[in-house]
């Protein structure tokens, strides 16, 4: 069996390009792989902002994050597929698996690896990759374990239209807080507003002074950040914090390539208003998993939380859907379609 | 009745100089006052660098100050002093009190100020306004409540040989914490490492690559950084945490001034190592008092703490009592002596 997959020519510092990667073909045979293997047909892979720190030559980030073990070629990636031989007793053919595959036609996923056998609930299985999954978790966790978000208060989101942050918003308002958001584009600002019920939202492009546009639509302060971007956002978020005000700190796009200057938040501020700035990963919330579940399964089902996904098709897509990222192209949840099921 | 009074005369924006201040005379009469008014003779007066702040021709910080309430041309301090005047039958004349009184030879305190009587427990009254006060209030609800120092965790402590730096050290020691202190001269170093009891300590001035400086001190890396300074002293801290560790933000004496640069700390790093930076004041942590003080006098009591204070006498030496807090001259406490008792 031959399977093809996507890597990287090199290390990649700075913002990707499309000509950063490459498919390759390895042979793939059962009998070659550690006793107790499963062989997966991937069919949803995602594509996410972090997997840009494993790629970088140097980044103290690469070590501390849960897929450096083991690093080969292979580029582990959240996904969902169908077991297509298995050495595992627990699992048997045709057995639909949720974990952390890889980018390639096929994942091999040793013993000890992450996944588990994935009962959809009726749901769309490119929605166990994003909201019913760690993009879901990372949203709730985020919002109310650290941001600590209760009803009535005034909730920022940045990269509000992104796989995580259009979830925060959504769960914000379904929990009764005042939810604004922020975007890079007219058409992303609208889906915010319309579509996914932001109380108001704002094109971060066409604001000169961040710092006095956030002034503008909180004029009583900002209780919880969402932070997907640090750099100025983030400082600019802290001057208009209310006292106590937490910051939820999921990512910083802006920083991941090298290219946005680093956030110098005001530090007199974050004294006198006593605020809690928090870096936090999902997976160390999976206590929260069954409780995020449940509340996410239920607003889903009954139409009042949608899924906004940007699925591309086809494992040659996924250098140009990662790319992507990183210039504000995408939508919602990133995700590449590897096959039908 | 004439009472002297240190003022400022006029904002203060940057470092401060002795001739920024002036003393002023005003005629002090118990008839003027409000009714419910009690006069005291101030005893000691604290000198602190968040003063600063309040001095400041535009700082956002004045409008969080619990100082700006009812500014007048009087300066705000902690201290200790004697009742001579009282239209409040709960104190009388000879009573000492403890709270808030103004640089000056007499404080007015007006119904609704913050003081209470003061019992010296049989300790020098100076103990009262430093660390049986607000700087060991502030040292342990900063450590314990904030950064949630437990047994064996490894604590950094920058301005160490200051007023609150010094007390952190102690009670860090004391409860089986691994400690390292940074100063800035090497006599300050010697204080806390013989007298204080510290780990080890080292003095910031003669490091050129602090980064690599605390991961000398901390091969396995900081679990609290108690933070008096900001600046680039946080961001090396930040790299060098362990994954959960806590920044306690307790002051940025590095911007107060506006001359040292803010810190930019790594928040790829905040999130990957799931790190908490949470800026508090002790005011918020008056609970706590009860149990701080308790602690804090059998400590002293039975002398495994000290209070390291650094006492000017006479009103006059206020204005130079202030400049050398931004200039490193003081050890410990600085207090100013008004009056003898």
């Amino acid at each position: 069996m031959t399977n093809r997959i996507v890597v990287t020519k090199t290390h990649i510092d700075g913002a990707p390009k499309e000509t950063d990667f490459e498919v390759k073909s390895q042979v793939l045979a059962q009998s070659a792989q550690p006793a107790g293997s499963v062989i997966v047909k991937n069919l949803y892979v995602s594509v996410d902002p972090y997997q840009l720190n494993r790629m970088k030559s140097d980044s103290s980030s690469q070590s501390y994050s849960f897929l450096a073990a083991g690093i080969g070629p292979e580029i582990d990636c959240y996904g969902v597929g169908k077991v297509v031989a298995s050495g595992n007793p627990e699992f048997q053919e045709g057995d639909l698996v949720a974990g952390l595959l890889t980018w390639g036609e096929y994942s091999v996923l040793k013993p000890g690896s992450m996944f588990r056998k994935l009962d959809a609930m009726g749901f769309p299985l490119s929605n166990h990759i994003g909201a019913l999954a760690f993009s879901g978790l990372t949203a709730y966790a985020g919002l109310f374990e650290v941001g600590k978000a209760k009803k009535g208060d005034r909730v920022f989101v940045s990269t509000a239209s992104g796989s995580v942050g259009h979830l925060v918003g959504q769960f914000a308002k379904l929990h009764g807080c005042y939810v604004v958001g922020s975007a890079g584009s007219k058409a992303k600002v609208e889906l915010l507003k319309e579509k996914l019920g932001f109380d108001d939202a704002f094109n971060y492009k066409d604001a000169t002074d961040l710092r006095a546009t956030l002034k503008k639509y909180f004029p009583d302060g900002i209780d919880v950040y969402f932070d997907n971007v640090g750099g100025e956002m983030l400082e600019a978020a802290i001057d208009n914090m209310n006292a106590f005000g937490r910051v939820a700190v999921c990512g910083v796009i802006s920083e991941y390539t090298g290219t946005g200057r680093r956030a110098a938040p005001n530090m007199v501020d974050v004294i006198y208003k006593r605020l809690t700035i928090r870096g936090f990963l999902a997976n160390d919330f999976m206590p929260v998993f069954p409780e995020f579940i449940s509340k996410a399964c239920e607003h889903m089902g009954s139409g009042k939380m949608v899924s906004i996904e940007d699925i591309s098709v086809g494992l040659d897509s996924i250098p140009s859907a990662f790319v992507d990222l990183f210039t504000g192209g995408n939508v919602g949840k990133k995700i590449v379609q590897i096959a039908q099921e």
